[in-house]
């Protein structure tokens, strides 16, 4: 095989119509159609590590893969065949060489993401796919409030569908830091925007602190009730799961260390 | 018939699967669902007229359109309904009595369009619907200054289709007023939005005036020569189409006198 050399991508897409980001068999997946398509560009088979899985219906604006590919590829040509095969639902923003021991999931050491609520009595056509539409008035003021309690380092159970243990095994931790918990309205609409960065966030994490955020919202819990659903450390605490159109994986950070190719 | 009144809806829509917004057999339209669903909900046929036509692909925002109800209808039921019949692709945003003469499209007094254009390399998924993806950088302010020719009264013809004249009949006249015409780029990122206002609109004008300033911002026309394309009034002297997919019928007016019904 010829000389390798590990590239990293940054890349969006709109993930209304895939089931998810991982390739499987039979269903419409993000991996899906990008290994086939770089390994086809390359013209040999890669393997493609992700900073974020991200569920059916969740969107990506910031989501970064890394993977080998022929050291003679010329990466903005690589970038222009990709966006071309796979528009109009996946694009990849950018792409450069990085470090041999880059890999897109270990490296990362924080994610962000973004979750959008439309919050008027009237739908919003024309964002329908990227919100999520509760049309009873919401209480910024009391979501907002909490949020704080997210903040710093907590077993995030009450928030996170556990993963499966093998017998004999120890539980995954689902312990995480949370360092930005944000409600903002977009430009006096009524657009509502949560900003979440952290570690990272294990399965259903964003989605179930978002469905609970609107029934505090709702007033249907009261917002200093949030300490103590965290502290529970059961899904049974915690409010419903908001639903994947609404949520986006905004950016991946690589701290601590030049991960560049130079 | 049971007695009638006046009522006034201000509609939103996603064009992208819609062929247009009147009614024609055999393709979906935006009236051709608007239309039976206001009339099964109100139990007898209804007739509506609509302020600005779109074009299939093009969105709408605040479309406006009236048309007699019952006068015991129950509007805020009305909306709800409609909105649950039409989701996710129309939206009711608003409806209210209006006075026995209001007509959406020949009493309203100014239309203002937004077109969006992403100008980047690597095009936008998440926004790919409702935008126009323009890969090469464009020359902002070239293109406002081609903006400033179009204010004020004019023949506009160079932007205009041309509709069939019947045999005998004055051609109609191509004529309007421009009060705003206006580019600016949104919160710092690839995305440039320009909003034109004007008493009405000919078929295709946005959509020429957009794919012209665009020349414009690649260089391929200089921008002092806007003036002599009006000037032109033909077809011929103008640039491109801009495609369907960025063009919002943002707002309609209704100036000069009071529309409502008390």
């Amino acid at each position: 095989m010829a000389d390798v050399r590990r590239a990293r991508l940054v890349v969006a897409y709109r993930g209304t119509d895939f089931r998810g980001f991982a390739p499987n068999q039979g269903v419409r997946t993000v991996m899906g159609e990008l290994v086939p398509a770089v390994s086809k560009v390359v013209r040999q088979p890669v393997e493609l590590s992700m900073a974020g899985r991200t569920d059916a219906g969740v969107h990506a604006w910031g989501q970064v893969v890394s993977g080998d590919v022929p050291a003679v590829t010329d990466l903005a040509d690589l970038q222009r065949r990709i966006n071309k095969m796979c528009a109009p639902d996946i694009t990849i923003r950018s792409v450069e060489w990085a470090a041999a021991d880059f890999d897109a999931r270990f490296s990362a050491t924080s994610r962000r993401y973004r979750y959008h609520v439309w919050n008027d009595p009237a739908p919003n056509p024309l964002l329908h796919e990227l919100t999520w539409h509760v049309h009873r008035p919401l209480d910024l003021d009391a979501m907002q409030a909490a949020a704080e309690p997210l903040l710093g380092e907590h077993d995030f159970a009450s928030f996170c569908r556990r993963p499966k243990t093998p017998d004999g095994m120890e539980p995954a931790s689902l312990v995480r830091v949370v360092s930005d918990a944000t409600w903002s309205r977009v430009d006096d609409t009524p657009m509502l925007r949560f900003e979440i960065a952290g570690s990272a966030f294990c399965h259903q994490m964003v989605r179930s602190i978002v469905g609970t955020m609107v029934d505090i919202g709702f007033g249907r819990i009261h917002h200093t009730k949030m300490a103590g659903i965290l502290g529970a450390r059961s899904r049974e605490a915690a409010g419903g799961v908001a639903p994947p159109s609404g949520l986006v994986l905004w950016e991946v950070g690589y701290d601590g260390r030049r991960w560049d190719a130079g």
